[in-house]
C-alpha cells in the first residue's frame, strides 16, 4: 500500500559538473522525489516516459517498493542536458527536448486518488493543478517548482501555491517569485497566499522553514471572507481595500514568523548537486508520512532529514549515491546535524 | 583595566546602500571591533586617526570604556568611501585615502603590552604582525583580514596567520586565500599551518567553525620538527616531501574535523552591513576575555554572541544600531538563535 502521491518528471539527464560527466542518467523530479521518499515511506509515482526508456531503470524504481502504476509510456523520454560551474550554485541547462512531457496529461489512477499525502515535486504547474483536482481528499499536499515556471507560469503557479500546505522554494526562486531581496518578506508573502509554512533551501547554507503565525492567519481569514463575497479569485480581490489593509497588517508583524534554521551539511566534495532539490522535498514529506505528524516540531525534523538525504545526493552523481545509501547512513548524518548545531 | 588589545583601522566612511547613504560616519575595524567587544570586555585600542577626527566620536569611544592610550594623531583620518548594490553581500570600494594609515608605525603602550587577549583586526598584515611582536605573552590571538591583503601581501598574512589562534575568513575570502571551493578544504590547509580554530563568516547564512583534529595536531606536530632542523622558515619548508607527506595525511581524514555551524539570522531588513564582520570578531573575543575559557565549546557561544552583534549592527547605517543596544538586546536575540536551531 502506498502512502504518499507523487507527481513530477522521470527523465534522462546528460550532466557535466567540474568533476566528470554522465550521458543519459535516470533523473527528473519524481524519480528523486520518490527515490528519497521511499527511506521513510511509500511512494506513488506519476510521470511520463518513452518507449526508449530502459526496463533495469524500471527495476530500480520498483526495487525501492514505488508504485508505478501511474507512469505512463508514451513517444520518447523527457531529456534534459545541462552543466554546472566551479561553484556548483545553478544549473545552466544547454537543451531541453521535452518529448512525452510535451502532451503529458496527468490521468490519477483510481488506486492513488485516497491517497492523503501529495507531493508536487517540480512540472508544469498546470500539471500539479490537475492532478490536485483528481485527488478525493488530499490531507497534506507540499509543492515544489522552478525559475522556469516563475518566469514563464506565474498565474498558474500562484493558483496552485494556494493550496499547497508546505511550499519549497529555493532562495533564489523565493526573491524571484516576491521581487524582493528579504528571504523574510518573501515568506510572508508567500504565507499570505495560504500555505501553512514554507520552506527556503539554500543548498550548502542549510534551509529556513517560516510557518504561519496568528497574524497571518487573521489577515488570510479576513481575506478569504472579503474575497468569497465578491470574488472567486482571490488574485483579483487581492488588490481590493481591504486586501491592502490585511496585508500590511501582517507586514507589520514580520518579526513574529516562527523560524527554524536548519544547518547546511559541510560536503568536502560536492560532484554533482543535481537532484538535492527534488530529493530533499522527497525525504520530507517521506518522514512526514511514516510520523503521521503535522507539528511544526515535526517539520523540523524533517527538514533535517530532507538535508541529510540530499546532502547524499550530491556525493556522487545521478542516483549513484542513492542507490547505495542505507538508513543507518541517514541516521548516522541525523546525529551528525544535531552535534553541529549545538551550542 | 583592559583586557583586550584590539589593533585595526579607525576611519571617516562614506557609504551608500539601496536604503540611503552617510557622510563621513565613524568607521573602522577597530571601531567596530572595540565597540562590540565593549559589551563583554575592556577593550584597549591601537590605531591613528587624523587631527581632522572630531572630538564627539573620540567622546563615543571614551563612554564604551575603550582605551584610547593607543590611538595615535597623525595628518588627515583615513577615509573609506564604498557602496553596497541590491544583494548587500559584498562593499564596493569607490575611493580609498589613507591618509595618517600611510606612515602608520605600530607602538604598542606600555600598559597594553600584558594583555593576554589579541585582536588583530583588519589592517596591512605586517601591522598585525609588528604589534604581536612587541606583546609580551599573548595567550589567545584571533586574526582577521580581507581580499586585498590576500591579493596584495599574502606571504605577509600568511606570516601572521601562523601566530594566530583563530583564524576569521568570510567564505570568498577562505576560497581565494586557500584556492578551492570547498570551504572544508580551506578551513584543513588553514589549521595545519596552526591556529587551532577557523571561522568562516558566511553573512545572512551564519558562520562555521572547524577546529583542529588529532591527524591536523600530529602533522603539524611532525611538520614543525623537520623545518626546524632544516629551516627557520615553515613555508620554505613545506614544500618538502616530509611537508607534503604530512598534508596529505591531514587531507585525507578531513570527514574528521570538528565542525559547528552556527545559524544566521533572519533580518527582514539589512540597511548597511559595513563593521559587521569587524563587529562579530569584536563581541567573538569579547566573550571570551569576559568567560576566560578557551574551550571549543565556549567558542561556540562566543560565535552566536559575535552573530548576535553582527545581526544588530546590520540593521542600521553605521555604528547607529550599536550605540543604542543594550546588554539586554543581545541576551534576547541570543535566546531567538537557541531557539531557531532547535529540532
Amino acid at each position: 500500500m502506498s502512502d504518499i502521491l507523487i507527481i513530477g518528471t522521470v527523465a534522462f539527464d546528460t550532466i557535466e559538473t567540474p568533476f566528470g560527466r554522465v550521458e543519459k542518467a535516470l533523473g527528473g523530479s519524481a524519480t528523486y522525489a520518490s527515490f528519497a521518499a521511499s527511506f521513510f515511506s511509500r511512494p506513488a509515482l506519476i510521470s511520463v516516459i518513452g518507449r526508449d526508456f530502459p526496463e533495469e531503470y524500471i527495476k530500480l524504481l520498483k526495487n525501492r517498493g514505488i508504485n508505478l502504476q501511474g507512469l505512463k509510456t508514451d513517444d520518447k523520454t523527457f531529456h534534459w542536458e545541462g552543466f554546472y560551474e566551479y561553484d556548483m550554485n545553478e544549473a545552466k541547462t544547454k537543451k531541453t527536448e521535452l518529448n512525452s512531457l510535451e502532451n503529458f496529461k496527468v490521468k490519477v489512477p483510481e488506486e492513488y486518488k485516497d491517497l492523503k499525502y501529495v507531493f508536487l515535486a517540480n512540472i508544469d504547474p498546470e500539471q500539479q493543478h490537475e492532478t490536485l483536482k483528481q485527488m478525493r481528499k488530499p490531507e497534506f499536499v507540499v509543492l515544489d517548482t522552478m525559475n522556469f515556471w516563475i518566469s514563464h507560469k506565474k498565474r498558474q503557479l500562484m493558483d496552485v501555491i494556494k493550496k499547497a500546505d508546505v511550499l519549497l522554494l529555493n532562495d533564489g526562486e523565493a526573491r524571484q517569485l516576491f521581487n524582493t531581496a528579504s528571504l523574510v518578506k518573501a515568506a510572508n508573502e508567500a504565507l499570505i497566499l495560504g500555505p501553512k509554512a514554507i520552506i527556503i533551501k539554500k543548498g550548502e547554507h542549510g534551509a529556513l522553514l517560516f510557518t504561519k503565525n496568528k497574524h497571518i492567519e487573521n489577515a488570510w481569514h479576513a481575506s478569504e471572507q472579503s474575497t468569497r463575497s465578491q470574488d472567486e479569485h482571490f488574485r483579483d480581490a487581492r488588490k481590493s481595500e481591504e486586501c491592502e489593509r490585511v496585508r500590511n497588517e501582517a507586514h507589520s508583524h514580520l518579526k513574529d514568523l516562527r523560524h527554524f534554521s536548519a544547518p547546511g551539511y559541510p560536503l568536502e566534495n560536492i560532484k554533482d548537486p543535481t537532484g538535492c532539490g527534488d530529493s530533499f522535498g522527497g525525504a520530507f514529506i517521506g518522514y512526514i508520512a511514516k510520523t503521521n505528524d503535522l507539528s511544526e516540531q515535526n517539520f523540523r525534523r524533517a527538514i533535517v532529514y530532507g538535508s541529510v538525504v540530499a546532502s547524499h545526493n550530491a556525493e556522487d552523481f545521478g542516483l549513484n549515491r542513492l542507490k547505495t545509501l542505507k538508513m543507518g547512513d541517514i541516521e548516522k548524518r541525523y546525529k551528525e546535524f544535531q552535534a553541529i548545531r549545538e551550542f
